[in-house]
């Protein structure tokens, strides 16, 4: 912001595709507190007019391929880092111009929830010549998340066994490239994620929960999800949302899920005495 | 009905615990066109009063055990058949009294979506010298369904490939024990079905769904389900919530999932345009 045009020609610019939530904002903190060079390339209806509004930024629309890497470039960007939440919109709406139909021809017609995300960021690399990086590799404190509890809230012998039922759901659906989310309580599995959100899990299920201890939000990132584009985020809306509904936990794996503005999602877990860990496991690719 | 109860003690009387939903009297009718003697265990608070209101019966509560098996032997009972929805309670709701809290020690006190129904059902038998039979056991016609279109809309090469997908999620996730169903379109999985119940589900992805060719709902029973407690079920209703959501069609795995008033089912799906196909699959165990 403060840079001309001129200078930030001169060295390499990281690209800000910006969605929705506070990770883009996260992501511009973080560049400005290292002075590293960015630009913001904000899209339309899902990104946070305050939180680009007064940084280097263009409103791009979603499936305006072509015309938003002719503005990543002008702008010097060589690497692109993919930030925030989009909901999913059709194909039709999200990819209209040529690049875009090159990408879809190159992916098949037919996309699961990651093929799509994959082809483009494959797309990008090999036939750009653009780098694109993963939010934990920008975000570094965000995404490193060691086992063991963020806050002071104590995981139950009963939400230690929820967790194990939670994680093995989740490691069935991996193999179906399916869900990143499930609510456990008391053995039972109250809801599993597709794609309407983790927020929308949360109040649903909060809805079928028992008697008893509350239920427990497990989360992980699927097998071979496309780590650089589609982590899966935890924040502090996350935390207020399963107060609200009556849970008694949030686990995510360690290293495994980025924590959005980690400081005030511990002190609101803290204050409603939720507990937050993160539990141990390998990548399995 | 038109029986004694002391001519109905000289015959073995199959007891139809009933919860709600049509299939309780689909199961009377069958024993009236049959001549097979019955006697009603209606659950309060789910079995449809007008359903069971004029045949022999006895209204008791989902948690007292010991009493429904008193009454059940008092009137003959030797086979219990186990039939239509109840939204799955507590614990201390469902097993209030000693016998339901011997069933339980007997299952451990965690249990899994089965394990508890499991755990019911081995009791009458081994402890109660009660026989447990299928809904397909009796239903004969409802649980046959040869692979194939039901009805006259035929399945489009895109759904079919939607429901290979869908089958593959449940293959998967039924190794965790969850799921029944789930909704996919154009390859995206829209929604996984926990506990919230099918038609929740039917309704939540038609808010979800993308432009196009509507979702198909992809429904079978789960590996090592109790079948005689627990069949996978579609009915009427189900048709007309899929049409009002947009969806497609519905399939199901022959022989595997229980269809509730078949005529009027594919009655329905003629008139709104909808599929309803089953697809073959061996019982995995």
């Amino acid at each position: 912001m403060s840079m001309s045009r001129d200078d930030r020609m001169d060295q390499p610019v990281l690209g800000i595709v910006a969605g929705g939530g506070t990770l883009p904002g996260e992501i511009i903190r973080h560049c400005i507190d290292e002075g590293r060079p960015y630009f913001v390339l904000a899209l339309k209806g899902f990104a946070d007019p305050e939180t680009v509004e007064n940084t280097p930024h263009h409103w791009v629309r979603m499936g305006a391929v072509g015309k938003t890497l002719r503005i990543a470039r002008e702008n010097g960007v060589d690497t692109i880092v993919l930030a925030g939440r989009v909901s999913r919109p059709s194909i039709t709406s999200l990819m209209p111009d040529a690049k875009a139909l090159k990408i879809l021809g190159k992916s098949g017609l037919r996309l699961g929830d990651d093929g799509l995300l994959k082809s483009i960021v494959i797309y990008l690399e090999e036939n750009e010549g653009m780098k694109v990086v993963g939010i934990h590799d920008v975000l570094q404190d965000a995404a490193s998340v060691p086992p063991g509890p963020l806050g002071r809230v104590r995981v139950s012998d009963e939400a230690e066994s929820d967790i194990r039922r939670g994680r093995d759901v989740l490691d069935a659906l991996a193999r179906a490239d399916v869900g990143q989310a499930v609510v456990v309580q008391a053995g039972l599995v109250l809801g599993v994620e597709a794609i309407e959100g983790t927020d929308a899990l949360i109040t649903r299920a909060g809805g079928l929960k028992r008697d008893g201890q509350g239920p427990v939000l497990v989360k992980q990132p699927k097998i071979g999800q496309e780590e650089r584009v589609d982590l899966p985020t935890i924040g502090p809306d996350t935390v207020e949302r399963a107060a609200e509904a009556g849970f008694s936990g949030i686990a995510i794996r360690a290293d495994g899920v980025l924590i959005a503005d980690k400081e005030k999602l511990i002190r609101l877990a803290d204050d409603a005495g939720l507990f937050v860990a993160a539990f141990e496991g390998a990548q399995r690719d």
